[in-house]
């Protein structure tokens, strides 16, 4: 696995292999790779010639108080993790050479980014697109991937490539679970391990809600009780927000007569922590 | 000349001629070429093997009451003037294909686009960045030309390639004027005859400016005076700015001692009329 740290030598490198036809598949990520990278990387893998990982922890995409610093690193540990998997290039560029000084310029997906995460992380998808937008300009992959656990990220970067007609097909990748049913998480090592046992409410709740689903519920406003009773009946766990959306506008829908994602967040200890679950789409 | 008018068409032709090693020049316009225009073909040619122009009257970066309908258009008269300079592609989109039912993303470029025309022309360097990211994707050129007769989008655009990484050499090209000095513009159109002879105050008074700088005055407030009294006493010539800015950083200085640009903005009749000069670089 070769290591590209600067951004000139990782646009240099991606142009050669393009003159050498090969598709290029690329795997944003911030590190503290957990399976549910990985499986991005297998995924991404299979359809294309070479995998680009990138590990940037996006200073843009935290807010005031979201503990930029604090964010979990393991670069020894990640690269031990890609090696495993035969990724070819692991790009890890400097925060100062993404954002020099007088760095100014910014991407806004304005619908998509509103509501849900978006109404509590201010400024965060700006910060999300702006660092995609110029990663795909860095690695100019052909094939991108992002994971459906940050749903509305995938959409909003869906939109973007859409909107600013950038040649790049984007796949999602399934939410991938612990075995308890944890979403997997590069923020759940923050958890207490009792935080971690009350924190399974989040994934039980939202069974909850597709069981209701399955059964014939079609209300989003009952099953989006459902879900809302389940976590309130966990001490320690405060829900921010959960709702029902449209898999691919993200928009709201009363009756759930198309696929949907009922999507929320929730603040356990000091920890936000999202989760989502589709219902009503093929799997 | 190659005619394309569909987005998925031109990326494929892009590729095709990427992967026979071509470099790609590329002249975004908005039509109704004249020779400032065909100044900057010329210049693009020189440095790529293949030169793509495209004509787009861009309708996001058009204020309310800014006329977008009225500007003017010669479809068959623009291609006659680019095969005479042997453009190899011409791309013309249409408005639909670039900014769909959905449209949502935006480019901002947040401090070269403040002052100047940003002041009086709010949303239109959001309009022009955001456009010229969408060309940028679908062109996917190795350089392209913007004439320095609009400055501050030329900055807007440099800076926004830098900050976003575009893997794009941005190259200006010089202010073409007519013979009595008028700076070439598509809006030149707009004007009577009479107008015509009054805005030729503008480039009079940059000049007037030019010469006391040349004469070794370096106060920027004293250079102004004398550009602003001049258009003054000219009736029917409305100023709305003038200003002296570092060439590089379009930041405002006292003292010009480092290469400046005068740049003003003026109503003559109804029509707004932008120019500039440049003082202190060697040309």
């Amino acid at each position: 696995m070769r290591l590209v740290r600067k951004i000139r030598e990782m646009q240099k490198v991606s142009d050669q292999l393009k003159q050498e036809g090969k598709r290029i598949g690329f795997v944003p990520t911030m590190g503290y790779l957990h399976d549910g990278h990985l499986s991005l990387v297998r995924k991404v893998k299979d359809l294309c010639d070479v995998v680009v990982v990138s590990i940037f922890v996006n200073p843009t995409q935290f807010g005031p108080g979201e503990n930029f610093k604090r964010y979990p690193r393991d670069e020894e540990g990640d690269k031990a993790k890609l090696e495993g998997e035969a990724v070819d290039l692991l790009f890890i560029p400097e925060a100062s050479d993404m954002y020099p000084s007088g760095y100014q310029t910014y991407v806004d997906v304005t619908e998509v980014s509103k509501g849900l995460c978006g109404d509590f992380r201010p400024g965060h998808f700006r910060g999300v697109a702006t660092v995609v937008a110029k990663l795909f300009n860095i690695v100019k992959p052909d094939v991108a991937i992002f994971g459906e656990k940050d749903y509305q990220q995938l959409l909003v970067i869906k939109r973007m490539v859409e909107d600013l007609n950038f040649d790049i097909k984007i796949i999602p990748g399934v939410l991938i679970r612990e075995e308890d049913g944890m979403a997997m998480s590069s923020r759940n090592t923050y958890l207490s391990p009792e935080e971690r046992k009350r924190a399974l409410i989040l994934y039980r709740s939202l069974l909850k809600g597709k069981d209701l689903f399955q059964s014939g519920e079609r209300k989003a406003s009952i099953l989006l009780k459902a879900v809302r009773e389940s976590i309130k009946s966990m001490d320690g766990v405060t829900l921010q927000y959960v709702e029902i959306r449209d898999v691919e506008t993200l928009e709201k829908i009363k009756n759930v007569d198309k696929p949907a994602v009922i999507a929320l967040a929730a603040i356990v200890g000091s920890v936000r922590l999202i989760d989502n679950i589709i219902i009503g789409r093929s799997e």
